[in-house]
């Protein structure tokens, strides 16, 4: 019987497992990746301490960090979590864990486009998260793919930075928000190009050009760069017991006591970083939002004598 | 006219201020020390990725993290916040500045003792902090001083890794929280010894004996460190304008509308970090903090247009 079981090995569930670590509670951490989507950025610049890294680095380093504390995670995938009296049992594809409270951090992911070139070159031009990778983009001509508020928003951001934006709008006419929708309208690095699918992302070793289809013509579009900004998908599907918003994202308290932090609408199951409906998603507030889970579920199972 | 002043320069004022630059805002860090409470720490071993550092050396790769970005801290003595129409002017000691938003993030400092050898002997033996500096205390002798809830905490946490604990009361009869107060009378490595004054922390290089005042008796204990836990000061003083707690500790919304998060009583007014009411006082949280400050305070200058 585990005190906790961790799902999730990204900044707030590797943070979360440093501090049940540290509180030396009895926990177990499941993921089938380590790091999240931490590994998919080509520069992480905003994590305090660890200045202008690729993800892949800054994911190698919080590996030694939990390794300093003999923490193993296990690469194994969490198909549903269920509640009996007073424990939870979490199974895996193959296996079944039971644990007195359960921390989910199992994050997000980029929805993908599913075209030709997207996964050659991911990381050789392609993108998914704007506010990760701007400040990389100077001076280049670049592409946002999308038609939601992340597009819109990966576009103004990206302008500050890129010489050229063209906005590859799926809509047929621009969506989102008025006031970011006035804002690219107002933009002059930025091109609105409505009703397009894209096709191909085209390169050599980099990407060089993106093959589109707008109004039954193909188009081909020279650029250095391309975000996909068509959204993200909550990796929660596994778990239906908790209240989720219309996104997928785990609603969680936010409480000055402190077992009550992260908990979600199960007493029990505690909820941190991008799975959750806080607005911030950036790995310095996932990771506070492990440590402040962790500790949570540390005055939690202290308060109803569990541990 | 600034968009923001970041008060304080701790782990949450520093984060901000990371990401006020990449927002590419105009701002301005007002705080007497960098670093904050994170220089008092021998050694920080839960900020993930940066395993097993003095606190000030920790405090140095914050430092290099906020040079790559041009920003200067302005080390001046906020006295006052007052508000004007639409804006607000903070004052030090020198000058007077005005912002359209303001962010405290001024943290606390630990209560000191005013004996001698305290200040002789800090980070040598002398500590604030038992969750930052437990696992170092591995089969020590050590004393807690002090009577309240985070000396009963401090007490019981050591004792996982230390040999003996005194646990030197300032009180005559153990206070605290019912369920704190058990664990410490059950626990046998944890001796409590009521109604002490502490005169003086003695050593050589290292803290090795501790003199003290008990029922007119003078005592002399000896032993390998001393964790004092008197309690923290809020350093908010200057601020009156904001709701506190009874803790002197900023009142913050927590919201899932992302220009309310971290809001204080006062639109405009921000605060992150220790200084807040949030339960979890760690650099992790702290870090989140100040992230989801910094944006909530830019989507909130883009929603009122004031950016």
């Amino acid at each position: 019987m585990y005190d906790i079981i961790i799902i999730g090995a990204g900044p707030a569930g590797i943070t979360a497992a440093i501090y049940a670590a540290r509180r030396k509670l009895n926990f177990l951490v499941l993921s089938l990746d380590i790091g999240g989507q931490m590994s998919w950025s080509s520069d992480v610049d905003n994590y305090p301490g660890l200045p202008d890294l690729p993800g892949v680095d800054v994911v190698e380093k919080f590996q030694k960090h939990m390794k300093d504390y003999n923490i193993k995670v296990k690469q194994e995938e969490v198909i549903n979590v269920q509640k009996k009296l007073r424990t939870f049992v979490v199974k895996t594809k193959k296996f079944s864990y039971e644990a007195k409270t359960v921390l989910i951090a199992s994050g997000k992911k980029p929805k993908k486009l599913n075209v030709p070139g997207e996964e050659e070159f991911l990381g050789k031009g392609v993108n998914y998260c704007a506010t990760c990778d701007a400040p990389l983009q100077k001076n280049k001509i670049l592409a946002v793919i999308g038609g939601g508020n992340s597009a819109l928003d990966a576009a103004n951001f990206l302008s500050k930075y890129a010489k050229k934006i063209y906005l590859l709008d799926v809509n047929s006419k621009l969506g989102g928000e008025p006031v970011l929708r006035d804002k690219v309208l107002k933009n002059k690095k930025i091109t609105h190009i409505p009703g397009v699918k894209v096709l191909e992302i085209i390169g050599e070793k980099f990407v060089n050009s993106l093959k589109y289809i707008q109004n039954n013509q193909n188009k081909i579009l020279k650029l250095e760069g391309v975000f996909i900004e068509v959204g993200l998908v909550s990796k929660a599907d596994f778990i239906k017991l908790v209240k989720k918003n219309k996104w997928g994202e785990i609603m969680i308290f936010r409480s000055t006591k402190s077992h009550e932090e992260n908990l979600t609408s199960v007493p029990g199951i505690f909820a941190a970083g991008d799975i959750t409906d806080i607005p911030a998603k950036q790995i310095a507030a996932a990771v506070g939002e492990g440590c402040k889970a962790a500790l949570a579920i540390f005055d939690y199972l202290n308060k109803y004598k569990l541990s």
